[in-house]
């Protein structure tokens, strides 16, 4: 059994790796920690873990933590950076579901997240954990960046395009939709019901965090640097993401082959669907489950590939992703705890 | 492994009997029928199955359904009772999650149902398959009546009070609450998402088809007639139910021990969670999972005992609880498939 | 032109205000307060006032207020109370919105409410806003407490029952179900789109501020004391109140003169509807109007009286019935500004 | 008065068109067609009517049209263009809200909607009835073809930058988001609560019917053929469209003037509305309301344009347009019975 750890679990994606961990055969959840919660039994918190865990938040411990195999950081950006190099020190391995340690470019770092950042050293031994990308550095990896949610939908979708050199890469555009967990689990005014119910907006239009990792994500996948403009908005629903790429063929005549190029590039995958030719991938399909589906689209007189990519946000885009990291850390079957199919309608 | 069969497999209760059987690991699901859809795979209706399921909806056959160990029907009403001697006869054993079997008076059944019943054999041998009262005869039973979903969260809430013979069984009060895949998966216009969304009205306030069947279980539990009202609602939501239970107390002092009676009640089950007195159970609590939870209150100055019980009314009020009891008759853990948290958020 | 006032206007029933006023012929609002938004243009705060208003918050002013016509609390309670005796002597007429000057038992008052409360003088002298029961005193009056939601919609479906001694006061049951406005716009995170959307629930079944408003109103109908339980519950919409009530009917023959008694009783109401017996009234029907729909149920062998009552709860249940009690007090048709149907869809 | 004939009343757009006529001054319905549903009363069918109408579904009649000084045809295609060349003959004035007279190419009509156009004169002789664009020609016209939903959204959103000459008219992209009401009135499995709630999807994402329309408007707008793509997408909300732009600046430092550009060109429309730069509009700030909003953006070390425009489908949308152009065509103030702020929350 793997012995893990939780630091800052009261958020969605903290009750999602529980929800998940529950029935994960391998894992045993030792610690879960909380500075405003510790007491509180996480079930007390998330009565849909009544009868699944015993467990209370705890004050952050760094002698509790040391003693794990694996700790998850599902933090604020600014926590890891700070407790990683301890834990690093100790031989834990760890999977940071935040931002600290996704971009290789800590001035880019510092100017989106509004600090500094304080452990270049694993910032730069961090792998971006993608698994269709990095999956055997991953395996090795004591640190693993966990991919954040919109750059995970984006990234899957763009990638046999900028691989395979078939459009220009200055001219992507990405028009994501998200639900509403994906802005976590805070009394903010914005988030309500009352504001998020029956409405739709854009927001970030102007530049969001996400954009310099999708933009270092593609620039890796195309080997060269891409100009990309991601426009995030805000869906009335809780769980999802939606993106709908748009990118300029070089060659037309590559339309017929963009199928099965895509099929090939994910047949392994087995966390990626490329549906047929002219789907409508929803949303729901992968609530709750760890998959991205994804189809191609293209429209008369027209080269523009459009391709529309789905994922759950808080696990393709966060928990579940983390968890496939994990599997692959630990040397498991990849789809060990991730095989329940989505919870639909 | 359990060679099983589903007659009927287009609506939402189809879905989610093969959304939780893909994870079973005693099942095999051999056929599934549709004589609307027959030939289109399920995972072209169905896309979260995509990559669970190879099989396709099929005309029903007898031959096939015969061969299986346990056939689900998962029909509207009418149709199981006209199939099922053909099944009883062979000695495939039958978990019918539709109307057929649910009442013992046929003249009664008859007129909720707009039709005379054919199959009087039948409907007396079926076991009424509420578990937590009837678990040892479900598990000999080769017919097993699948509750409805709105009896199963009203049942369960009054049961520890009438079997106690607390309060007055002639005043009982049920205000029922549903998400709309209850009303299953018509082209209904009433049902669009324009007419359902952000609305909220009573339906069935005359009268509704699980009004008998709510009435002869409660009057199994008191063990005499019962008066019972009963209003079911629509809420704007997909998933789930929350009935709130309203009875007079007999004798007022009662209320010290009623939460110890409620949780000694269930103690032993596992898919009935009482809650502390005084919480207030949320139906995402169970979305998804096989689970009734519930908590009692009282008003000051009152009394009049309040039970809040909620279900998914796709688990535990259809799909899952016919799992569960397929897993008493064929002398698997209860829990088995059943055991993962609900989707929260 | 009536010269308004608005005290507190950033939250719900503040907005709401303004919108039904911005198309009103008679008034014009002057000042518009709130302490923490003071500067802030209201049309910055509500977009879909842009156009409609040059206004900006401003810090409360009592030589601004002075000046008013009227002025309209939407303030937490507590504020109201301390702010009136003031504006009363100053010959300001007042609607006061919050739950200040509703009930007349003050101790009762202090005892939901956690403070004591200041101004008995006018708390003994305002009057209860409810124009379908006072629409002769609130033309007199200087002072009116504007009903609570839940308390609009269930005072008036049970009124005429009370009114007309026909059922047993003692067991009075009142469902009620609202949409999350209810709640006010404030961060909480109980109230977040991820915590409150796609589930149902209960809150305050052991006992909610609008109870004590509730018993006050219906003891007044019925001249009596009443025994009333009253269960409110979360609905994950935005706007809609719909509340089912439950009487026992003394005569069974009485049923047949229900339907004309209920529509007797409100024939002159321009505000109050009654659908056909065995309607079932949906908060949409209602939303963004000054209306209470609502339709009788009988079911089968029981001497139960249904009413379900639906009202928006920022309309006929704060903002709207508060215009209305403005029509009334300064002579103005009592439709004026409010003649507008519900958004439907 | 003018009198106003509605043929095809049954769907959103024709319940919409009766709820804003309800409050005009200068309109009196006189009737309102539906084949199915002849005979029922209007506020049967939507009971936010009830009050507001005695009018009742008849049905469509040559005489009774004739005698109407306007005609609205809410119906789907096919049906204006029969009926229409009788009405023109007849001196009757007519706004459709279908497609039938949006497009000029008949040919490209006809491979969209799957038949041959049957009135070519009044194609030819109809003006598209956007207001902003075409104000003095829609005051003489007979027949108004009220623009379709997404192409108002996207339209108003481009203009000024299309006849500013400012981008590239080849590389358009509009994703557009809309409500559930934007299908209909049908009883489409597709469009249930249960299929459409909690979750996202494009669709028509390899061409929709309201492309060439937007091809047609854009090009007028830009004197020249333009290469647009467009996709669609479907929101588990009600009401609503939000199109998001993106164009590539033929110029960068022109965009320093685009705000003022877009200020300028909007300044003396009475329905759009023009916010600061760096906005994100909101749906719900339009619900119910004949409104466009919308908001420019630019994201750093990018040439891209973007923005967000939104509007009500069903008002600006559809109905409200429709009396929109109404009011211009009868030299009525164009804001009249369209003054009502949006519903917010």
């Amino acid at each position: 059994m793997i012995k893990v750890g939780i630091v800052g679990g009261t958020g969605y994606t903290g009750v999602e790796l529980l929800r998940i961990l529950a029935v994960h055969p391998e894992v045993k959840v030792s610690c879960i920690t909380s500075r405003s919660e510790a007491g509180m039994p996480v079930a007390d918190m998330y009565p849909n873990l009544r009868g699944h865990y015993d467990l209370a938040f705890s004050e952050p411990d760094a002698t509790v933590l040391k003693a794990c195999d694996l700790v998850f950081f599902a933090t604020p950006h600014g926590v890891a950076m700070r407790m990683v190099p301890e834990l690093m020190a100790a031989g834990v391995r760890v999977v940071d579901l935040s931002a600290d340690f996704r971009l290789k470019d800590l001035d880019v770092w510092a100017s989106w997240y509004g600090m500094r950042h304080e452990s270049a050293e694993w910032a730069a031994k961090a792998v971006y954990g993608l698994p269709e990308i990095a999956r055997s550095v991953i395996r090795e990896s004591q640190l693993v960046a966990n991919p954040g949610c919109y750059p995970t939908a984006v990234q899957l979708g763009f990638l046999p395009l900028l691989e395979g050199g078939l459009v220009d890469p200055t001219r992507l555009i990405a028009d994501a939709k998200s639900g509403a967990s994906g802005a976590g689990r805070q009394g903010k005014i914005g988030m309500l019901h009352g504001e998020v119910g029956e409405s739709f907006k854009a927001y970030g239009a102007s530049g969001h965090r996400h954009l310099p990792e999708i933009r270092q994500g593609l620039a890796g996948a195309a080997g060269q640097d891409v100009g990309v403009t991601f426009v995030p908005h805000l869906v009335p629903m809780i769980r999802g993401i939606e993106a709908t790429l748009y990118a300029e063929l070089n060659n037309p005549t590559d339309f017929d082959r963009l199928q099965s190029l895509f099929e090939e590039r994910f047949r392994e995958e087995p966390f990626v669907d490329v549906m047929p030719f002219g789907s409508h991938p929803e949303t729901r399909s992968v609530r709750g489950a760890n998959q991205c589906r994804m189809a191609l689209h293209r429209q008369e007189q027209s080269n523009v590939v459009i391709v529309s990519s789905v994922i759950d946000n808080l696990v393709k885009g966060a928990a579940g992703q983390a968890v496939q990291n994990m599997n692959i850390m630990f040397g498991l079957a990849e789809t060990l705890g991730l095989e329940a199919p989505a919870l639909l309608p």
